[in-house]
């Protein structure tokens, strides 16, 4: 039985991971300081016997080094980050404090302890904008937001410390993941303004921004599988070859939620907002090539978690 | 007269640039903790009545926000950072508080302040390992130093910053930077070695490392011709087609010193220490193409710079 520390493991995907890791059969101490994560994303977990939740920013750098020696922990998640891009758009601080500070935390304390193996999340926004041409691991990193910096310049700070310390570290570049316990983006944006007008649903952007969109189950068993195999520092992208548009999202929704008369009404911009990329398509045969591929397309994940997400708020 | 900003002014590249900045007609605010530069670098521009020095971590994002702010700062000229790599091979957090924090808290007060213009002290150390090919501004980067993932996070967060705040940033990779007031390096070390055993120079790797060597005068006349024209994030490989080795090095301090009997004793090793780069090469066709090119060779920058540090001790 191995002890995986999951860091941000109370969050939207770090939760899922943590039911994964704990039916797999591991030891799983879930740190997170609850300011986006919840104790309620951990409802299924919590009576196992296996399953140990601390609150902590992991952040600090020395409580970490602290706990991780504690409970001899084996594997560390980090998926501690912030999750909501809008916001640090307006504050940039927001990353340099939730998901770049974490990293070199998390970095320091593995290299004090000796922990040897690392998952890390990454994402899509490090490729920046590459018109339509498919983001390949190793092109040149070119991050337009702050978050797509603060992941980027996370995954510099993991290659120096995978160098320096033999640690084997697994990275995967996320694309935009949905399903249960989503708390941001574009489908929980759409049911929250469609609750709160029923009529109009105005849309940031003209519609036309168009983004692969993968289901959570289908990464946590792509995480699941492949987190054990690397071999210094290797990267993945995960993702879907599909991509689904603003107005197909918006449609969705307004079709789940009942209310086919809802007018959507589109802005002009071509991108949602200021560090938005408009299209964005991912090189997938490297994970492929390891066996695993999502079950569901984008528009799939798209209307599975249009139900999951209304589930929620019933 | 513009009102610039030099952040790390006091350090050997940085007191050189104030230097040339007072000669360009600047009003020049020097910014530095003294934590590895020194007031003697500065010795030539303190008296100069549009040379201003204030002793601040320009980490502390609120005092430089409010510096910036009350001088009407136009330009930043970032060269805050450690410049000893081995020290921070030993300790990464040096990389993380001297050199990337301190681009995010510059980065910050420039957006709050609203200063759009921006040079930025990079080194090709981001590029890694990349064996004998030339390593080209558009290649993806690959550090494995703490000091190279530190300046690659660093460039992260300058493109983000740039796209989302209309800030133009001119970046030069250096490559190994030598000449008066150095403080680290091979050169610097050598001279110490023979100075404290005039009999034997132990030299860390088998002697074979080679690497490009650029004289800072040659640098800081890079930077002054460029630093204005960059229209968004702009980056330059700045350095020299030819190296030197470490045994060339070796061979010129001993005859600087005057002491041809002493014996050179190399490792065994390729390489001098962990993350050391052992062979390095700049593709240096887009700072050509600008009309700068450096005026003396790896190994004629290397001749002058021992007989400045020499001059320097005595």
């Amino acid at each position: 039985m191995k002890n995986v520390l999951v860091a941000g493991g109370a969050g939207f995907i770090g939760s899922h991971l943590c039911d994964a890791l704990i039916a797999h059969g591991d030891r799983v101490f879930c740190l997170d300081d609850l300011s986006r994560g919840t104790l309620n994303n951990l409802g299924t977990v919590f009576a196992n016997s296996n399953f140990f939740f601390e609150r902590m920013d992991v952040g600090d750098a020395r409580s970490l080094e602290a706990f991780m020696r504690d409970k001899n922990i084996d594997y560390v998640f980090h998926l501690a980050a912030n999750s909501d891009i809008q916001a640090s758009a307006r504050n940039p601080q927001i990353e340099y404090s939730a998901t770049l500070s974490t990293t070199w935390s998390i970095l320091s304390a593995m290299r004090n302890v000796g922990v040897k193996k690392l998952f890390f999340a990454s994402t899509s926004a490090v490729y920046g904008e590459q018109g339509d041409r498919a983001s390949r691991e190793d092109d040149a990193l070119s991050p337009i937001s702050y978050y797509g910096a603060a992941k980027a310049s996370s995954e510099e700070a993991i290659r120096a410390f995978c160098h320096m310390n033999e640690i084997n570290a697994c990275v995967f570049r996320f694309a935009n993941v949905i399903g249960s316990r989503l708390t941001h983006g574009v489908i929980f944006d759409f049911v929250n303004k469609l609750t709160a007008d029923p009529t109009t649903l105005r849309v940031l952007g003209d519609g036309s921004q168009t983004k692969p969109y993968v289901h959570v189950s289908d990464l946590i068993r792509a995480i699941v599988a492949l987190h054990n195999q690397a071999n210094g520092m290797d990267v993945y992208n995960a993702g879907v070859e599909t991509s689904s548009s603003v107005s197909f999202i918006a449609k969705e929704v307004r079709k789940e939620m009942g209310l086919p008369q809802a007018r959507i009404e589109y802005g002009t911009e071509k991108i949602g907002w200021k560090g938005d990329i408009p299209r964005f398509r991912f090189d997938l045969s490297k994970i492929r090539a390891t066996g695993w591929r999502a079950e569901l397309t984008s528009d799939e994940a798209v209307r599975r978690t249009v139900k999951e997400v209304l589930r929620c708020k019933r």
